[in-house]
């Protein structure tokens, strides 16, 4: 009931982002190619098979064994090339007004054994086949999931730790006890919410959710976006009815760019999808969690050329074009020792999701010059912590992309112990996941520190020089 | 036409903190006292004389020629009491309707020289008759300037180094360089900044604003309020027509307590409100700036008995309930050489500003159970930087109010000369301006630093364990 008043509310509120509006009428940037249509192309080389609910294209030797929750899961990592007919909302489907929305919406749900008895791997630690978690849920289940979200899978990659997909509008990483979703353009992930717990519930019973993050950039092209992201206060409202305590920040510069994050942080003893195990003292496989992203707008045009398909042979659509960017433009540089599947879509744009062990980064790039867009995301832990660690990492990140703003924003849990006792703060004790004032040429307009719970959040935004 | 454009949509947005409301339809609190009445009564033992724009009662004696702009300035403190049968819009006046809003707009504009050659005096330090500054503005005028935000002057007080106002809604310091108004209910606080660049123009044509702060808490009751603070979206287009440059925030956690800031530094090169004199390079006069605010709810129905007027003949209407109050609760010990007047309105609430040398410190208090809120605020100095200094204050402060929950925002400046070669922030070297994660029976639930230019915020928001 609360849920429907919450609901009936949405129209009545306007998009909250509307000074960020980039949206340019009568753009001559309107491609004729649509994603859609270069997708069907690239897949002929792929084996198909019809299903109900939407035409697919894909290579089904050992994806559906790969996924089935009965399955013995594959150690040997297989890249697998998934496309649809339908998706590609809001990017370069049909509707593409030339005015695509990079800044993605990423939601990360965490889950717990609802008994202690059970084991959940440690954070993205080794799994065994009795602790898929997340991982049973069978790839069609996961499909319809994305149905609600408005977007398809492109390509997929699995490891011992992890199932990760390239999506028509940005990636999605499903852990035995997490899933990190995040996507670009006019998706509407959050409609998706409930289908995930849904699938927790059924398909890994002793999973309860334990912490939810949804986070994204202020938006472009806001007056674009779909119930309920169509106002933060709508987005609130909707993670509201499903987490009723939670937390919902909205930080930086209001009349620059900005940052909205919502928190949950669940008791699972009063949080049950299905009551079926009763729920008892838990450990959060979470300690140690570090998440930075990069958003990095006003790219450099002459950065931007790598992004386009060309005449160049070897810059084409899909994962052969995608791995000629990734090596051309530096991002295969940025982890030495990382598995990189990149898919370069036409006319152009760029997604990556790469592993490093058991860590996973993912990148996105709107190359358009109007909308120009780009993401870096990891939760690669910053190997050495010391002073320079993250803002080496910003600096290689952002030499790729040549942007005139970015927005830094890095997640991370800190040791408490003697918090109540002195009353300095945490990241005082963590000069490492601090950005400096200036990096390279870029000077720091907005630096924030949240004490968030557990968590703690450094945010900091730059400008050229 | 910018602000026509803006001005236009402030009936489109609604009230943006809507979850914060606590309006009681068919409250059984409404009063048949009305403010106004009251202060008429009480103001009957003054001298009065009829002006044409309102009926004001006040003792001429001394306040008009002190506040003149051709007069010499009286060294001693003097106390003039100023009632006015207007004002009282949206507490106390017929319109009353048992739902006051305690927190409140608050403004602070500081000016510099125009032309460097003419020296305003240090941040608070002791003035001379060439140098009057804003004090020079004439009272009618900012009686006026008063009647566009809906309130108006109860108490006046002056000492060598500003004149102090106790107001039908909260607070008015006047100081030579800096104007800082503090107005609770649904006053109209912005509607009067184009006055207040205009008299500062018109009275102290070498002063021009370089910064301004606008804050204030999530409302009680947003749907009661007027345009432009029916938004905060709208205060910030309101600010920006005449900031273009400033930076809006909205801090903490949307789903409880948050604050709202507005923070524009401007060149006076670029902002002139009269280009008589040109502008030169100036010397900003904030140096060691630092203002405290603590803002409390869900005070203790046993400590806000003190804040009613009672059969008791000391706790009557006025400055002299008003220092009876003062002393019986606590107020007069927070700074013991400080030099308070409080008045205890009918049928309750208390407003106190006090002053310690050239800084001052001001309290506003609602006790209504239903809508009970108190305020602290100050840029008395921290006497002694070491660690527990804020959080001694802090402490002494809610000890008066028993709050069930409030919030501390510390606003301070920083030495940031070797800013730029580390990546610590400057706030780890500010222990002092740091609130404790617990302070008595009370645990932070936000604890969030901003680095905000020039200036640093600390805030914090506290239940009780």
């Amino acid at each position: 009931m609360t849920s429907q008043v919450q609901l009936s509310l949405f129209d009545l509120k306007l998009a909250d982002d509307i000074r960020q509006s980039k949206y340019v009428v009568g753009s001559p940037r309107i491609e004729s190619d649509s994603r859609e249509s270069s997708i069907s192309e690239f897949s002929e080389s792929f084996p198909s098979i019809a299903l109900k609910e939407k035409h697919i294209i894909y290579d089904s030797s050992n994806l559906c064994s790969r996924l089935n929750s009965s399955s013995t899961l594959n150690p040997e990592p297989t890249n697998t090339i998934i496309t649809t007919a339908c998706g590609a909302n809001g990017t370069y489907s049909e509707g593409y007004t030339g005015s695509l929305e990079g800044p993605e919406k990423l939601l990360e749900i965490w889950f717990c054994p609802r008994d202690s008895s059970i084991q959940v791997p440690h954070n993205n630690s080794s799994m065994d086949s009795n602790v898929l978690g997340m991982r049973s849920i069978p790839l069609e289940d996961i499909e319809k999931m994305l149905m609600l979200v408005n977007c398809s899978i492109i390509q997929s990659h699995s490891n011992d730790f992890c199932d990760s997909y390239i999506l028509s509008e940005s990636s999605l990483f499903v852990y035995p006890n997490k899933l990190i979703i995040k996507t670009c353009g006019t998706t509407t992930l959050l409609l998706a919410l409930q289908r995930i717990l849904d699938l927790a519930s059924e398909y890994c019973s002793y999973l309860s959710p334990f912490k939810i993050f949804y986070s994204r950039k202020s938006f472009m092209f806001p007056e674009l976006q779909q119930i309920p992201h169509n106002s933060w206060d709508n987005e609130v409202s909707h993670l509201n009815s499903f987490f009723p305590t939670g937390s919902a920040y909205t930080i930086g510069n209001l009349n620059s760019d900005y940052w909205h994050l919502f928190i949950a942080s669940l008791d699972p003893t009063s949080f049950q999808v299905s009551p079926k195990i009763p729920s008892k003292t838990i450990t959060p496989p979470n300690k140690g969690d570090t998440t930075i992203e990069i958003l990095m707008t006003g790219l450099d045009p002459k950065c931007m050329e790598l992004f386009y398909c060309s005449e160049d042979p070897r810059s084409v659509e899909g994962l052969e074009g995608g791995k000629f960017v990734e090596n051309s433009s530096g991002i295969s540089s940025i982890y030495s020792k990382a598995k990189v599947f990149s898919y370069l879509f036409s006319p152009c744009g760029l997604s990556s999701n790469g592993h490093v062990d058991d860590s996973y980064f993912t990148i996105h790039v709107t190359p358009e010059s109007n909308c120009s867009y780009a993401s870096f995301e990891t939760n690669v832990p910053l190997s050495n912590p010391n002073s320079d660690d993250i803002n080496t990492l910003i600096s290689k990140v952002i030499k790729i992309f040549g942007p005139s703003q970015f927005t830094v924003t890095v997640f991370y849990q800190s040791d408490d112990d003697d918090f109540e006792n002195t009353n300095s703060s945490p990241i005082h004790k963590q000069p490492s996941f601090t950005t400096k004032k200036r990096i390279d040429n870029f000077t720091s307009t907005d630096r924030i520190h949240y004490e968030l719970d557990d968590y703690h959040l450094h945010y900091s935004h730059f400008v050229k020089s």
